[in-house]
């Protein structure tokens, strides 16, 4: 057997540290483009191969990793539609083109075809991105490959994570609002019952509420898909049934774009009427007008990221588990206005 | 990953020869009944799966298909963002996924890469989104799969297409902002001298002013790179040298979103004081505040249409060329206002 070469070899070849190769496999650190790019090579050169220990060395490597979205709909052609989705996606199919893997994404309902799948075209590893049945993660488990979960909140502790603090990023939100003087602050968000996400979003909203010290009230909660329509027809839903509100946080970039188009149909101005808070930061938010204050999560970089270590957990199958919480922030734009 | 029952393991298990198990995979030869279900019995024993990217199986049939989108920017993650393209990606990987195939997305640069990616992943048909250099058709030719066009204009008389009548489509658009009692009509277009799209949109739109006897003023069309930013700044354009347009057509809904934005920030109102109108009919142009009145063309049925026409080439290898020219139609919304 031909003697394989090292991470030590790779190094040497490329005339940098070890622990630069180890960053330009595993995207830790920053490492420059042309570093990167030498090192790729002789990795290339080299034939090297992470060592994979226990595993077996004839597992072919086929340089295809999966990528599982939700779909909102059964039969739905929407998962580009969604921004959310388009912008992470994107991110994931350019990062993992950088490592030269291919990109097979599915927006498959997400059961046994799944798992038939990964195992017919002998994937590398999976991205998931969103929430799912625990049956699915115990199944997908039993498959033994390398997994990155997005934005999953799940009972189960085996698989990576790249997320956000939902919980604090809607708290942030609901602060700016109550912050610029609204008292009487609606939520908009998904499904709760079924959503991990939401349930940590709804939280964030509550926890604000009651450090300024103002009750929460169940009929200032308003539930929909995640998607425009949604927050159209919920709009419609606050014109009728609660004229107080003075300004809504959504828990969607998607539900608050919806919304800013309900309140102008009904002829309520945003924000001289009613402020609208988002929380994404979706390209699209700053094209509208006026411009969607919201909460920007960097959703490129969640792609980045989720790729990054599905590349490590491939080369070292040893790996412990990772999770990673990047980090939100609030983008000001003209959205909502300062009251009193 | 546990280890994988291989063709040769059922083939033993059944007693048979590795080719019948293939020809019960396959259907390429007919089989016994009871042959065929000892076969299909000890497959689902071993829970075998076929490997689909593996040569050995001989099946040339991989059921996966490439699709090729143009990059924007070199080395852009932007490919999803474009909603364009989302939306006929979308559309693409959900009729694909109904025939049984999957779908590669490719943003990579359309070079020797792609016509090696074709090659080695074994490609059963490619479509391909966009204009490109002729060499790149050339070469894709000699590879001899079936390949479907979307909105490519190339000298070539090879490839299947789809796509819609762009000259007439802006020929509508012009015509219809000029019906409304405009006649300082200005165009915003994408780079001319290198997209087969735009040379025919701008040609519908010198059709529709000399057949009203406007003069064709070059001051008054405007090219930039299809997107939104480019759209902001060329309103800016507008607004500091052309006072006197009262209407503009955008080749594009990302354009026509970004002159609307680009028109807001400069005090000047949509469609009061000047009109916009678009070209695609993108979702989100529904979402704008006013809705974006545009042309329709039916992004969805393209990507259904390649779709089919690629199965059908894959089923019928002798298949002639077809082309498909889709309808469009216009959407009226708010950014359009009728003038005196």
């Amino acid at each position: 057997m031909k003697q394989r070469a090292t991470i030590r070899d790779v190094a040497a070849a490329a005339g940098v540290s070890v622990a630069t190769v180890s960053y330009v496999l595993n995207g830790k650190k920053k490492v420059s483009e042309q570093t990167r790019n030498v090192v790729l090579d002789v990795i290339k050169e080299l034939e090297y191969v992470p060592d994979l220990n226990a595993k077996s060395l004839s597992v072919k490597d086929t340089k295809l990793i999966g990528v599982v979205v939700p779909q909102t709909e059964p039969g739905s052609t929407l998962m580009f539609r969604n921004n959310f989705y388009g912008e992470i996606l994107g991110s994931i199919e350019y990062h993992a083109r950088q490592y030269g893997y291919h990109v097979l994404i599915s927006a498959t309902d997400v059961t046994e075809d799944y798992l038939n799948l990964i195992r017919e075209r002998n994937l590398d590893g999976v991205i998931i991105i969103g929430t799912y049945q625990s049956e699915f993660f115990e199944q997908l488990r039993q498959l033994d490959l390398p997994v990155v979960m997005v934005d999953s909140y799940c009972e189960y502790n085996w698989f990576h994570e790249v997320r956000i603090d939902d919980q604090k990023g809607i708290y942030q939100a609901t602060k700016y609002v109550l912050d610029a003087g609204h008292r009487e602050v609606g939520l908009v968000c998904g499904l709760l019952h079924e959503d991990g996400v939401m349930q940590k979003r709804f939280r964030g909203y509550q926890q604000a509420l009651a450090e300024y010290g103002i009750p929460f009230r169940q009929e200032y909660v308003f539930e929909g898909n995640v998607d425009y329509d949604s927050g159209v027809e919920i709009a419609g839903r606050i014109v009728r049934t609660q004229k107080d509100l003075t300004a809504v946080v959504a828990t969607a970039d998607m539900f608050a774009i919806g919304l800013m188009k309900g309140f102008y149909e009904a002829g309520i101005r945003v924000p001289e009427d009613i402020s609208v808070m988002g929380f994404d930061d979706l390209d699209i938010s700053a094209y509208m007008t006026p411009g969607l204050t919201t909460v920007r999560q960097e959703i490129s970089l969640k792609g980045e990221h989720a790729v990054n270590l599905l590349v490590q957990n491939m080369a070292d199958a040893g790996m412990k588990k990772a999770t990673e919480i990047l980090p939100v922030r609030i983008v000001e734009r003209e959205s909502v206005k300062r009251k009193g």
